[in-house]
């Protein structure tokens, strides 16, 4: 099974979620309309709520409150897409203006904002708490992630751990929650709603680890974003910090004065392409992406083999084969 | 009953709000931490979790779960004020630096997203879902309020009716929802939860009309903040919406072209004030304020008296009295 495959055999979920979102953004403010459909139709994975789809499926439950929360996953997921704007000061986001960059910083706050309460505020409506629990928790731990990457920005000296403790918070918690959900509202037994919420763990894992590679390695066609963003904002990811560790002294010091100069320029980022050819930093963080994709596979042996299974270790390769 | 009577009978419940709040920020991003402080303890009237507080007291049930959502409402309307400030791109706030000018845009925005979602997740373990619909309402309406207040900016020719309506919204509504959370945790009869939301959507109106007018009366000292704030920002508030539609054809256009000019200095500001004077613009949003205090006390009649119904009706008459 191939990602393309998933995406037709879920197609009628998927448009239910689609026709969610759509109808779930009624606001009196236009502005509000504009600025969220700007991001929430602008080429998004749909990822959060194809795995909540798939975990609904697999725990038997694939009703009305998955689509729900379907939709709610990926409003929280907007919400932060449209702060992270604010917070990078980027121009350019999938290729496109950034919301920040149309709207300003004022609109795409309060937007953000709108986003996030109303997605809390639909969730409160299913009266689940276990479900209610999992989604704000994860809102929580989220906001609390995006703090922790702005107090490490532009600190050569972050561990492998500092870094992996960030994206936890801010990528895999959310991923994790939208397969939780997809086990709750299936009513199954603890093991396997811990080994759906395990496997999102990992593949948020993997997904971010693998998104931090491909600011360094992919082609800006595909990507539609400048290669080297994440080193331009002082953002230290897995390949950097695995370069910063290996490297020898000279190059070390050097590529630590790039990072804390926050002045790199494109010899700046050729050099440290080369070292990073040089001491394997690419192939390291994708091995370290591969590994949470294996586990994350491994964790659904509770599950008997079916189709929603096989569903999910075909998102899970996806995760690290994708090229943008 | 005065508001110090109220606040010297309510000391020992105000206290174990306190404790509450500062042993809910236990965040391991410091920074948390420290912005939220900044603001939690920097001189807020704390208005919301007193409000809370005298109505679960009227309503029979002043317990912790009571002390836990007072301090939620006053985590969620500290998170309303740093991003405000970002919206606002303020300097000054309560006459100290403001929280964007100290730690910047960034992280005040994620730290306002941490109060936001931390409030909400603290909810949840309330597992009360009356509770939990009227504060995620709450907190929705009041991201939608700021969206409309933000469209309206700079346009000379907002209603009074509109106008009405962004206050309702962005402070009306949580001050109405805490007033609602005393009597939902109390389990009294379905009209007198609504006659507690009632008052507090008549205090919220007042308080807001309120602090309006005090941006062109208030004396700088006692206020901390410039007069003519709002002016500056292209805020329009009921005094100069009053001005505009009650001063003759030369002054309304005058006034007009300040405000969409957005150049405003000192002689514009005079100018302004002395039409003010000439056209009672500031006693009329006061005694749109008093109306809606009274309004707001006339709600209780289907209470008994007692001292805790004093006590909202104090709290109502502090807040078109009071000077800052």
């Amino acid at each position: 099974m191939t990602i393309t495959d998933v995406l037709e055999s879920y197609r009628e979920d998927l448009k239910l979620v689609e026709t969610e979102i759509q109808s779930s953004l009624d606001s009196r403010a236009v502005l509000i309309k504009q600025v969220a459909n700007y991001l929430l139709l602008g080429g998004g994975k749909r990822i959060r709520p194809l795995l909540l789809m798939v975990s609904a499926n697999l725990c038997g439950n694939p009703g009305p409150d998955a689509v729900r929360m379907a939709a709610m996953v990926e409003f929280i997921h907007t919400a932060s897409l449209l702060h992270d704007d604010v917070v990078d000061g980027a121009d350019v986001r999938r290729g496109r203006a950034s919301a920040n960059s149309l709207w300003g910083n004022q609109a795409t706050v309060l937007v953000g904002d709108y986003l996030y309460s109303k997605a809390l505020h639909d969730s409160v409506q299913l009266e689940n708490h276990r479900v209610l629990d999992s989604i704000s928790a994860a809102t929580k731990t989220m906001s609390e992630g995006e703090v922790l990457q702005l107090l490490r920005t532009g600190d050569p000296d972050i561990t492998e751990d500092e870094y992996l403790e960030v994206i936890e918070a801010k990528t895999a918690a959310l991923i994790s929650s939208a397969c939780r959900i997809g086990a709750v509202l299936g009513n199954v037994t603890p093991d396997k709603e811990e080994a759906l919420a395990g496997y999102g763990m990992d593949v948020g894992y993997a997904f971010q680890l693998l998104d931090d590679t491909l600011d360094y390695t992919a082609s800006q066609d595909k990507l539609g974003k400048v290669l080297g963003k994440d080193l331009g904002e002082g953002k230290l990811t897995l390949p950097l910090i695995h370069l910063v560790k290996k490297s020898g002294p000279d190059e070390s010091a050097r590529v630590k004065k790039i990072i804390t100069d926050q002045s790199e320029n494109a010899s700046d980022l050729d050099y440290i392409l080369e070292l990073m050819g040089k001491y394997h930093s690419i192939e390291y963080a994708v091995g370290r992406a591969t590994s949470h994709v294996e586990r994350a596979k491994a964790r659904l042996s509770v599950f008997p083999e079916s189709r929603h299974k096989d569903a999910l270790y075909a998102v899970a390769d996806y995760v690290i084969e994708r090229d943008m």
